[in-house]
């Protein structure tokens, strides 16, 4: 059985010849000795512990899955010192702020570290990120004190966080939620309530946790402008950061019992008169939350080309081995007693599906975590509002199209095992399994879709897209005199323009009729997906060629990833015609049933 | 919760108004009397055991599973008990030849009774259409004496049966399996080997198992010619169709720990000297075991939709119940705190999406069965030739387009309930990793791609095709006089057209290069499936035009039918029209990788 392996050199490529890494952090001065001998260290060192520690106790935590008992959630074997090997190594704090323990680093290395243990191992993948988004938020919106207990614990990942948002009756609509927060005479509050699918709610990993719930004051608003965000830790802390011995009347009601991410425990979490502390002002928790969605949303889209990552090495592998029947065009293993089902089309056809999607997916997640990065370290204002706008436009793709995209690679990996795909061995059916909740957590698919749509584009009359654009223009610009790449792009203007029509057309039909965005919001992200993967292939291709061109690389590396690049263009793209006349078609055909009718 | 309701009303819709069942039957003499009353009175009957006793153990069955100990398989608590109540009931028997006890009923009863079971409980319904193959192929191939012996029982539901194809270095190629048949001085065979993947091969649902199992003669020559069948039962039987009380060395190794399905064991079997028995002639196993592939992988497809109808029920209600967020034209339930999620365009384009594809997907499934009741029935041998030429051109595109659509639904389910989706409670996990299978047993979906793009439209020059299109053209001449009907054939026409002129264009590219058959089949079995689609939901237009303009039926009803057609040809069909650009792409993007860039 193929075990996973960090795809350093697929990562190496993209980070040089596609996005120019080193050049970029030279030129802000709190990144620039980040330089790809520093690059390429820091991902080797992650790549050895996640290959050696986090991807063999992937399986096993499968079956075992997570122990409540007595209120104490065990999980499980070799998680404990996994995530203590995680901490040790400073991994918790890679991209925290260096005034309280962390290491500064670029939002591009941690994605690819995510994108790493996604792959290896899902469940493991959660309880890392989770602190992360804790910490972010704590960071922007945390009063000095806060940060100063809780920061150094979480980087060091001695502590660490979730993110308690949703209730019974409340997901989507946050606005409903009935969790309170009643003030107290220190400038604390007491916070309670029950929130549900708490990934990471309790567990045995670190020696405290801490949350951050939504809640409403009693005298609050009705609706999400009544919100505000409380940190809540499970033990309670003194001042300098130690636990005080006293436990807060935090606890795990049950949880669970899931489709995938078995390792990773989703709890319901019970606050009652839990000592909180306010982060941000009153009533504007919600917005506050968000400021962490954009990185949260990203790791969900890591997670998708991860774990397509991981399947695509193993039924690549299987494929390679596996003999089976004959080439159509006559035998080609004389020696052997079959052909390896590589010789036929259809299974080319999967592989090549899962590695085009792979490859630009992984390519669209690093462009989104540069923007992150030029939006935190860039000096200019106006580069940074630029990053900041596509960050907005970007995320709610990346997310919903790389995990959609991801799982899908899951299930044509299964697929090309044929049963060795569906019994557990393999490990490719957990691969479908774990992939299938990166398109349900952190805002369903269909609400980034909407989001896309609605705010993102129709709200803001297109403007977004046009700072995209104005960068897909600036590259075709820039390859017009590549002859190599003159029928590349001359398919990308196609594109484009397909995308910019499209984004007019629902513009205009909108502004009678709101039902038309809803209508037309996930063919649009589909859409806007495509053209973005495009886009990437654009960037690979030219890389590709021009490091060819250079003698530079692997060549057999660069002739595979421009054959690849081929398959995308000429088989997978044609989908957004479709896509664009699916979406002509309207709201009417979808609003005209009655209830009773579905 | 929802629990599975039989969806005997649209059953019937198609039954009745679309297919003019009663007609049809009353033209064959073994089926004369199958008017729409038994039907009803079939349906009905089936669908109460169903709902009453193997729905309610769906759940349960999945979370206990299969138990292996010492040799013994225990299935899940309820599976005996129903089982016992689906013999009793005489179902076992249903298509059954009279005159060894069946009840020689036709296979659109039985295919419609196995969409419920599927539905309700698809591992339970695997163990009552396994025996159903058996029957089959021993009523076709099998000597009077091994008939007398084992049809009665097999009817009866006293007995049960399995199919041993698959070897672990041998499923698709099935030419290299190692099983031996060693011929006794007696007549019989002693049959040796180990076949992997054998759905039922041990249970404890029946007194005895009887396993058709593929082997070699120790003289046979090297790949598929080489194969001959032989029935081997688990506990030796006298003629008289009575066990003997011997064991007849037949073992159970392990069972398969496996994604989904599992209160249906999934079991590697052992033959060591096992007394066999000839089915057929020798050499001729494989071609034998095919003629019961049809109705196999006919249920492959019924569990595609069934499971789809399953999640449909389940997730149309959570959709109406679910108070989340308003409407974007405005509140829509002002007494409530939110409206319900079905407001959303987004969500009624999941539903209707489902519905969409269960409704048509029923249709050809039905279509199909006719084609195989014709093919058993009907007493002038044109008219059987020409069902038979649509069984083999459409049970591909049956099995493997339904097996796709039908996953796709239960993830669509899946995601209208969110995170209430990912969860075990709601069963909508379930449906989604027990309909997975679908997709790869009884050959996988690219295979049966490749046979209907190879075996039967290449090979035979689309003589097949021609057969479909003089239906489809006889549909069209027919309704050209209904104006209601003229905006939906012209989209139906340009469809047709587009299936013909790429099967011409695939065929001839075909010649001097084989591999484009393998580039084209996946793109090829969807666009059929697509156009097949579209065919159905024209004549289910027609069908509730008419009905609506006779003002027989429910109004709501069959105005639902309608707009759930309008959007399948609006927001559906227009995907066939990329099909058939990744179509012509061709073979070469995919055949120029090297294995090594793999």
């Amino acid at each position: 059985m193929t075990t996973y392996r960090a795809p350093v050199a697929d990562m190496k490529f993209l980070l040089r010849h596609v996005f120019r890494a080193e050049e970029m952090f030279a030129t802000m001065p709190d990144t620039n000795e980040v330089n790809d001998e520093l690059i390429t260290a820091i991902l080797a060192e992650a790549g050895k512990l996640i290959e050696g520690l986090v991807a063999p106790i992937n399986q096993s935590g499968d079956q075992q899955g997570c122990k409540l008992e007595n209120g104490v959630v065990t999980t499980p074997a070799g998680f404990k010192q996994a995530f203590a090997a995680w901490a040790v190594g400073g991994w918790s704090g890679l991209i925290g702020s260096v005034d309280f323990g962390g290491q500064g680093m670029p939002k591009v290395l941690s994605a690819l570290i995510e994108e790493m243990n996604f792959g290896a191992n899902s469940s493991f993948a959660l309880y890392t990120i989770l602190p992360t988004g804790v910490t972010l938020t704590l960071n922007q919106h945390g009063s000095e004190q806060l940060k100063q207990t809780y920061l150094p614990k979480l980087y060091a990942g001695t502590w660490s966080g979730t993110m308690c948002l949703t209730e019974p009756h409340a997901g989507t609509d946050l606005g409903m939620i009935h969790s309170r927060a009643v003030p107290s005479a220190d400038g604390s509050y007491r916070v309670s309530g029950t929130k549900i699918f708490i990934t990471a709610g309790e567990h045995d990993l670190t020696e405290n946790i801490v949350h951050l719930v939504l809640a409403k004051l009693p005298d609050a608003q009705a609706g999400p402008r009544g919100i505000s965000l409380f940190l809540v830790p499970k033990l309670l802390v003194d001042v300098a950061g130690n636990l005080t011995g006293e436990t807060n009347n935090v606890t795990c009601g049950s949880i669970e019992r899931k489709m995938g991410i078995k390792a990773s425990a989703t709890c319901v979490m019970n606050f009652e008169d839990s000592q909180g502390y306010l982060v941000g002002e009153l009533n504007n928790g919600l917005s506050n939350m968000f400021t962490m969605m954009n990185h949260e949303r990203l790791s969900m889209g890591l997670q998708g080309n991860g774990l397509a990552e991981s399947s695509y090495q193993i039924a690549a592998e299987y494929a390679k081995e596996r003999l089976q029947g004959r080439a159509l065009t006559g035998p080609q293993q004389l020696d052997k007693a079959a052909d390896s089902i590589l010789v036929h089309p259809d299974v080319r056809r999967m592989l090549l599906t899962m590695r085009a999607n792979i490859v630009a997916g992984r390519a669209l997640s690093l462009y989104v975590a540069f923007q992150l990065d030029i939006g935190r370290f860039h000096e200019e204002a106006d580069v940074r509002k630029q990053a900041e706008q596509l960050v907005a436009l970007l995320i709610p793709v990346q997310k919903a199209y790389c995990t959609d995209r991801g799982f899908e690679s899951c299930v044509l990996g299964q697929q090309v095992l044929g049963g060795h795909g569906y019994v557990a061995e393999w490990g490719l059916e957990q691969n479908v399994r774990d992939a299938r909740i990166a398109q349900i957590y952190e805002g369903a698919n269909g609400i980034q879709a909407l989001d896309l749509m609605g705010r993102k584009t129709v709200r803001g009359n297109g403007e977004l897209l046009k700072v995209l654009v104005a960068q897909m223009d600036e590259f075709i610009h820039e390859q017009q005199s590549v002859t190599a790449m003159q029928p590349y792009l001359e398919i990308f203007i196609d594109s484009k323009q397909r995308l910019v029509d499209t984004t007019a057309a629902i513009i205009s039909n909108a502004v009678d009729a709101p039902d038309e965005i809803g209508a037309a919001s996930y063919a649009y992200m589909e859409l806007m997906g495509l053209t973005l993967y495009c886009f990437m292939w654009q960037r690979i291709l030219a890389a590709a060629l021009m490091a060819q061109e250079a003698g530079s690389g692997d060549r057999e590396y660069l002739d595979g990833l421009i054959k690849t690049g081929e398959f995308f263009l000429y088989r997978m793209l044609p989908r957004s015609k479709s896509l664009v006349e699916e979406i002509a078609a309207g709201a009417t055909v979808m609003m005209a049933m009655s209830a009773e009718q579905f």
